[in-house]
């Protein structure tokens, strides 16, 4: 985001922020609402600040529809650290991990510190696309796991996926990292939501838990550090220590930018005309492929290949110039990505596509 | 810190930060260096990133002269996580405490969940006055600990130290969130030096550990959150996954300021300036008082208390409306206290002895 150029940003995180945050952010940066303070200096107990993070909180369960009997957390860190925390809660017996990619089974290394994990590959190949295996090949999620581990979207693969057995319901905890508040939900199927801000929602250094407070009560077979335990953080409103405030506040920005723009249902169509140009332009283009089979693949982060890989350095170089930021793909994976959240407008994604166009005609 | 008004913060954290690296992070909050992107977008994997990240290690170091053989790390979230990554890291047999208030306390209360923790009660009372005890009356330091813990400035009760017994050298570990960068220090005599961003550092969400590379190698007793383990974030270069990007920014330029202004040993002479000024006037006016005995008299936190505590609330109300903001001592100790960090002006205690000596002419 730029005063002066236009600039887009494809990284898959930390991620662009809506640029009317960004203005609004900056313009209060040393002054907020007229007290002669910054957000950052704010005492986090002060009445400012309280006001800041119970308003942040508030439209974040409007924004998701969370029931009443669901706590919302502001966490100090990124997603990675609650991979330790939900086996350190809730891993008792068995946990399921059902995993398409490379957070699921970073997840799965973490919580297997902590107990017993059963980890399911659910990615399978078809017709020469990744694809996400059909249900009645997955373990029965109807056994007496703790729980049952997903990533509705996988960062670095590209790879989305919604429908789930009916058997694990109210026990799933997601990893939402990368598609929360880009489409309405469900909560009441999850036992936990948790979500590291640096993509939909804010800044690096914050993650957004919604945990069913039942769950709260459940007694950790271990010691837990205070600062990941759900039920210290429940109780102390997250601030059991001085929680991340100015990334908090900044998530608050961007859950009013999300209201005033028309909510999750809006943030999803965004989402679906954002990916589905670039899918259509990448399918009808044979110098890019995609490796997603169709109904599994993100609306978020789109990985797509050069058919001739020795032209990707030239690619991002001129990408870059054209100022089309962060193109190149995870070194896992190869080839480039654009990651495609929230504050991404369709002007980004008509650039990213002319560029692509006018590379592929002066590279055949 | 204000455009407008002068309004000064004596909040205990989040405190406020240089006036300097304010402006300086809101002229560039939309478009760092001309690149068109905000710090807040970069991927912290990128060249711009990198840069940043690297050269607020480098001057970091240079200010505190720290050596080759310890690792700077940048860590997620405040100190109160480290309370218990210090111990799931490091104590194996058992851990000396020494404390000398709430946060001696609660580091100590974290790390009993994870091992044997003797805990020793450094204050005492000497002729009304809260001191630090002489140390031929503390624990023997030469004892197998696997380390001693201390907080040589207590935020909360205004407590300060700095002499050490020699017996303990190399195995100190000092939570300095509340005292960093306001003196040179000896990094050698530590193991580790760990200190929350929001005081002396930069914004709330980020927390500086320092320690010595042979401690990294030793096994700890229970598997650690990855992000919990030393041993990992050093592997990684405190990127073991998206680090709280915007804090660790702000964090460099606020060393760089240091540096401009003639680096620690500066600042020590301003902070010893500044408190000097505060206590001075305290003991020359018996409408308050300072409960702590001089020589242990925290040049960063100076709690006192009115002489008729009924006027609290109006001492509250006319210092906020003066502008004079977050007087409000803690809830444990009561009365009011004025935290007097490096960004703090002289002007800003100025203003305050000012209002505290028209106020009590008037309270009389």
């Amino acid at each position: 985001m730029s005063d002066t150029a236009t600039v887009y940003n494809f990284s898959a995180g930390p991620a662009m922020l809506p640029q009317a945050v960004m203005r609004q952010a900056q313009k209060e940066f040393c002054n907020w609402h007229d007290t002669g303070l910054s957000v950052l200096d704010f005492s986090h107990r002060g009445a400012d600040f309280t006001a800041i993070a119970e308003q942040a909180e508030k439209d974040l369960r409007d924004l998701l529809a969370i029931p009443e009997d669901y706590s919302v957390l502001f966490c100090p860190g990124g997603a990675s650290l609650q991979f330790s925390a939900i086996a350190m809660n809730f891993l008792r017996g068995k946990a399921l991990y059902l995993n398409s990619g490379v957070w699921g089974d970073k997840a799965t290394q973490e919580a297997k510190n902590f107990g017993d994990v059963i980890a399911f590959d659910l990615l399978s190949k078809q017709d020469g696309k990744t694809a996400i295996r059909s249900q009645q090949d997955w373990p029965d999620c109807s056994d007496d796991y703790d729980y049952i581990h997903f990533t509705p979207n996988e960062t670095i693969g590209g790879v989305e996926f919604a429908d789930l057995p009916k058997a694990g319901q109210g026990r799933w905890i997601a990893d939402m990292s990368s598609c929360i508040l880009s489409q309405p939900i469900n909560v009441k199927d999850y036992a936990l939501i948790y979500a590291g801000a640096q993509k939909n929602i804010g800044p690096a250094g914050l993650t957004i838990v919604i945990v069913r407070n039942d769950w709260l009560q459940r007694e950790p077979v271990a010691p837990v550090p205070s600062l990941l335990s759900y039920a210290v953080m429940a109780q102390n409103q997250s601030m059991y220590n001085t929680p991340p405030t100015y990334a908090w506040y900044l998530a608050g920005l961007v859950f009013q930018w999300i209201k005033a723009e028309g909510g999750v249902a809006q943030m999803a169509r965004r989402a679906e005309q954002r990916s589905q140009a670039l899918y259509q332009f990448i399918d009808n283009n044979d110098f890019y492929r995609n490796p997603i089979a169709k109904k599994n693949r993100s609306r978020m982060n789109i990985p797509f290949i050069l058919k001739d890989e020795s032209l990707n350095s030239l690619f991002l170089q001129q990408a870059e110039a054209a100022g089309l930021r962060y193109l190149k793909g995870h070194r896992s994976v190869g080839g480039m990505r654009a990651s495609l959240y929230n504050a991404m407008p369709m002007q980004g994604v008509e650039a990213l596509i002319d560029f692509m166009s006018a590379f592929a005609a002066q590279n055949r």
